[in-house]
């Protein structure tokens, strides 16, 4: 199927794939005296007195704001909010469907850190939780830093930590299966954005695991002048063999490959490279970092994507509902590392018997949200 | 019925009043992948270069904010973000019933007229239309003339606006019943926040009368040197007999008393001092500020409150629900005077046969939703 031209046909037939319900209707006098004025002043003195209490007499207790300033949107790029908010709608349609969420896409006109922090921070109160979705690495990590500091409700940015939780869970299984301990291995990660940097960060916190990161320029090592910040902080968990050069260098010898990066980056020599029964997560959208086919045939024992159309694909949607169910049902304020490791070994356990075609379950797994929810306590 | 009891133990039961819903179900892959990923990648694309046809693609063809920094929440006053949301939700909840508008209820953390006003332009791509609500004056009027003209979406206050209507609508009628021109009229408006001004400046464009203005210090004339900006324009369109004093004084010889201000303000002497056949809103909620029946033993032909058990109730939700429907089915960028004035002549039209009570039609009567939208244009 020609999904992007059926998908256009379809967003225009539906104008849009998300609607308002109400919770009672409005059918006589008394209804609309109770839910609006006079008999809501009585909430709303209550809430201005007791504002702790606002999540019992409102839908912030099932609300979660989805914002973008649409600037990585996809694979696409810098295309602003009204390019973003076809993929936000669909966002909430997944919080919907996967977890009974009311989400709500929020797409920003602005683009700078202190202005998306400031407009976040502004419309806070009329949420339960803050997705944040398709902000552009760098300022994504300071916006999200920032805003879990300075809020009372769960904010998280799910291109950083729900590839990462995924990618722990595979991993796990991957683990199991090719008889390795993660923090025996030696990973390289390719790709140091959003989603890259997070998983460095979740599988340091998870085994502190032998890691090498890349970037456009190559390995990230201590001599490079041309480091940010974000990058610099990366160095105290990666590169402990002080390894230098490119993607090449970096792999021989190592156990897994990690791509959130270019399509086709990964080349049959450079597996070959590798150490005996390599794992590979060619995460690139939509064309990976390598075909699986070719992968296997250059000795690839477990291969993941983020392809729904090739086994173990690493799915977002796997995390992220679990992960906001359990923070609005449990009133958890901040989603931490030991959350989201906990979401992974959930995840992982959900597939009985790992195998190399089965290190990663389905979005539709039974029990899969609940199995996540209860533990964000 | 005590409606603040029933209305807090209502909105504990259900949590909140409002959720969201889906227009497609996503029961397979194929719907994922047409919804979400890859296929809303063609449409993202498509708005990036295309974004002038958003409303096309996304809910914004259909959806409102109606947002608040809860700083004059009914007549409670400043009581912050948290107070006004069940408000909020209430009116999302009347958009959705009455004009099947998907109104997202936005509370503000944020309270100056700059940062309200860079927090509604930073979110407005996510919405068709601006409702704000509940905001303090004077901040309000400058929010407003400023969004109005800073962005390309419709912005209205509906405590300005929506009320003005209604009480042109019923004056229409009113005029029809007492045999009276309201070009001719001596008009009195005591309470010069959002709805006293507004309703000013929409009979002024209206018709012209001979219009007084009330604040809490008496009658708004030359002379008086603590009028801020709003009031002092306000003298352009009130006041041509330069009469100073107090609300008596102002009332001897009038016709239409109007008041969006006090409880009991007005006394049976100053409604003898009016003209014959008085005409009296008196829209204090909940207490007005002459109750109906004490009102028409002192002589007033035509009484109106904001309340809904007694005849002709002036309320806002018989205007705002067909001016944004019109506003978004027809895509109006701004609400005008004109839009306001054809919405009140629809509203009044709809009263077949005007009497003294009954000068304002109920807010379920048939068609009342497109016969105002239909000449928002």
């Amino acid at each position: 199927m020609d999904y992007g031209k059926k998908s256009l046909a379809q967003h225009k037939k539906l104008a849009g794939k998300i609607s308002l319900s109400l919770k009672d209707d409005l059918s006589s006098k008394d209804k609309l005296s109770i839910y609006y004025t006079p008999g809501v002043a009585a909430v709303s003195s209550y809430l201005a007195i007791h504002p702790e209490e606002t999540k019992k007499y409102t839908w912030t207790n099932n609300n979660v704001a989805v914002i973008s300033d649409g600037s990585a949107v996809l694979g696409l790029g810098n295309i602003g909010p009204e390019g973003a908010l076809p993929v936000m709608e669909g966002k909430a349609m997944l919080f919907k469907n996967f977890a009974n969420i009311d989400a709500v896409p929020i797409v920003l006109n602005v683009h700078s850190v202190e202005e998306i922090i400031s407009t976040v921070k502004a419309i806070a109160p009329s949420f339960g939780g803050i997705n944040l979705e398709d902000i552009a690495a760098p300022q994504c990590f300071e916006i999200e830093e920032r805003l879990i500091k300075e809020l009372n409700i769960p904010v998280m940015h799910d291109d950083q930590h729900g590839t990462a939780v995924v990618v722990l869970a595979g991993l796990i299984n991957a683990a199991k299966v090719a008889k390795k301990k993660i923090k025996d291995m030696r990973i390289v990660v390719v790709g140091s954005g959003a989603a890259g940097i997070a998983i460095i960060k979740l599988l340091n916190s998870y085994a502190n695991p032998d890691i090498i990161a890349i970037d456009s320029k190559g390995i990230i090592h201590h001599e490079r002048g041309d480091l940010n910040h974000t990058k610099i902080e990366l160095l105290k968990m990666t590169n402990r063999r002080k390894v230098k050069g490119l993607l090449h260098h970096a792999l021989e010898g190592t156990d897994v490959f990690i791509g959130v990066s270019q399509p086709g980056l990964l080349t049959i020599d450079m597996i070959k490279s590798m150490n005996k029964d390599p794992i590979v997560f060619a995460m690139a959208n939509p064309i990976p970092e390598i075909m699986p086919d070719i992968a296997k045939k250059a000795g690839v024992k477990i291969m993941a994507t983020g392809r729904s159309d090739y086994p173990n694909q690493v799915n977002n949607a796997l995390a992220f509902p679990g992960i906001f169910r359990g923070a609005l049902d449990n009133n958890v304020r901040e989603i931490t590392t030991e959350h989201k490791i906990a979401a992974a070994e959930a995840i992982a356990k959900l597939v009985k018997n790992p195998s190399e075609e089965n290190i990663i379950p389905p979005v539709n797994t039974k029990n899969l949200v609940s199995s996540i929810s209860k533990l964000i306590i």
